[in-house]
């Protein structure tokens, strides 16, 4: 293994599987300034990912792009074999199929160089499942990014139980490097962290519009008039976090703890034990770095209005 | 009831309850112009709501204050019955305690004006269950705010069983011309719409917590780093449109609907039945006002970097 690359040093990167997923992920490292060799069984493959680099390339340029990106960079390959051959880092995105991760990550494994990384951008697949046709399953992990992957900065890591801790802090620091906010995850769990998160508000909005409960456009509007607003500066917890006032996490569990026993949501609560109480009390704490709740509030009060106001720039501009 | 004041006359109104929710109330209606009478039992309740007032002032006059709006505007009365004796409108914010609510809301009622609707931030419990000791229940509603309310435009409006319908239409009419933006609910459900939505977040982010799965951070992290961003602009189902690419929701069920059986949460999805997927393909046709995917993907695209932007901006002036 002395002749792996440096995460730093990746100069070629190859994309299996050219849909919304790997063509934005084409996008990002093509933006970032890697030479991109792309490979998708579908006939229209390239035209499609050619629309979709093009659509997103504005937004791309508009952030900054590296130096060196082009969008001449792109090499869209006749084989999965030529794509990953001489790839430094490969990405596999294609559908949330089973047999078929099993397959292509295999002949992925069987076609790359050693010690290349291989990552997945499954959306709920353990890395365990899918690496078990692998002749070298030590450098698959799982790579999950979001939704554009050319803009959404999170980007999940984590391995299987074949997996090597190498191939996860590799494939961890290169993302970085590329520019992606990491989450490297120390446990395997299904649907890793964020999609487990909005999977839950997506399964009980699917309940509330089954039961006539509420329309498409209230779920969507109770979000982006809502809590929405305030979770891209603090996240679910930080956020109440500052529900409890001047007393903080603490204040506001033992304030709202009851409703956890409420029917607010068809997902029932954990028992609130003190322990769990003393990691959310703990666990913000550190989050916010002990900054105090009376400042965090002034930030959050002034991300919302910006927040606010970036949303009804692209409104007005319609 | 001939004498009932329109929506749009209302001058004074009275905020019962004066901590998180019910300050912020204060402080919005502040801003917008009105006279408020604020009525809190704590010792230390005046003090408190003044700092929260002086708090939020400066995002409110950064957001734009209405005409004669002024902090001088606040009365804090030193009974429930002064503060409400000559209001044209009733906001109660007590803590989410139904005993509590029951006795507050019918000395509420006992003591307002004739015709004055009265409203609750419960962030949970129906109106129906609080308006049981009301000698004149009809002009009982929830209106359910975001915190903070002086900023969060969303409050979701919905009656109990002995709501009449005049009341729920006054307070939806009201909260607009009051500067919210209001959703207007047909049935109860408990924890209404938002709420259930950001539960199930929470309620799945305490289980993961509690099972050592992710840390509190992580779970912010994996919120504000990603899907969090998309959220201010397009809701979880019009993310989710745009997540099928050109083919959008219809395309998405079709591919992921796979993924619902998934362990993803410990929340389980309805069956996605022929019906349920109409409504979502239906609905979200209708939420986007039929725009193309292409169009709204630019716009989501836009709305993401100048989200990330106003984040930026706040963290670095930290």
């Amino acid at each position: 293994m002395d002749a792996r690359i440096a995460p730093g040093s990746v100069r070629k990167v190859a994309c299996v599987g050219a849909g919304v997923i790997g063509g934005g992920w084409v996008a990002h490292f093509l933006a970032r300034g890697y030479q991109v060799t792309a490979w998708d069984p579908a006939p229209d493959a390239k035209d499609k990912l050619q629309r979709l680099v093009e659509a997103a390339w504005p937004a791309l340029t508009e952030l900054g792009l590296a130096e060196g990106a082009s969008r001449e960079n792109l090499t869209v390959a006749a084989t999965l074999e030529d794509a990953v051959g001489e790839a430094e880092f490969v990405q596999e995105s294609a559908p949330e199929d089973l047999e078929l991760k099993l397959d292509l990550l295999s002949r992925i494994d069987a076609a790359a160089p050693d010690g290349v990384v291989v990552s997945s951008s499954t959306s709920g697949f353990p890395m365990t499942d899918m690496q078990q046709r692998c002749a070298t399953p030590e450098r698959l992990v799982v790579g999950h990014p979001f939704n554009p992957p050319y803009l959404i900065p999170l980007v999940e890591v984590v391995g299987g139980e074949k997996s090597e801790q190498w191939a996860v802090d590799w494939a961890a620091e290169f993302f970085d490097i590329a520019g992606k906010h990491v989450i490297k995850m120390e446990h395997e769990v299904p649907g890793f962290i964020a999609n487990r998160l909005q999977e839950a508000i997506w399964r009980e909005a699917l309940h509330m519009v089954a039961n006539g409960e509420a329309t498409v456009e209230q779920i969507d509007s109770s979000i982006t008039a809502g809590p929405g607003l305030r979770w891209p500066l603090l996240g679910p917890c930080l956020t109440f976090h500052l529900a409890g006032g001047e007393g903080g996490m603490s204040h506001m569990l033992d304030h709202f703890g009851p409703s956890l026993k409420a029917p607010w949501t068809r997902l029932e609560a954990p028992e609130l034990t003190d322990d769990l109480r003393d990691r959310m009390v703990q666990g913000c704490e550190e989050a916010s770095g002990g900054t105090p709740v009376a400042e965090l509030v002034a930030d959050r009060d002034r991300a919302v209005i910006e927040v606010m106001r970036a949303v009804d720039k692209i409104k007005e501009s319609r």
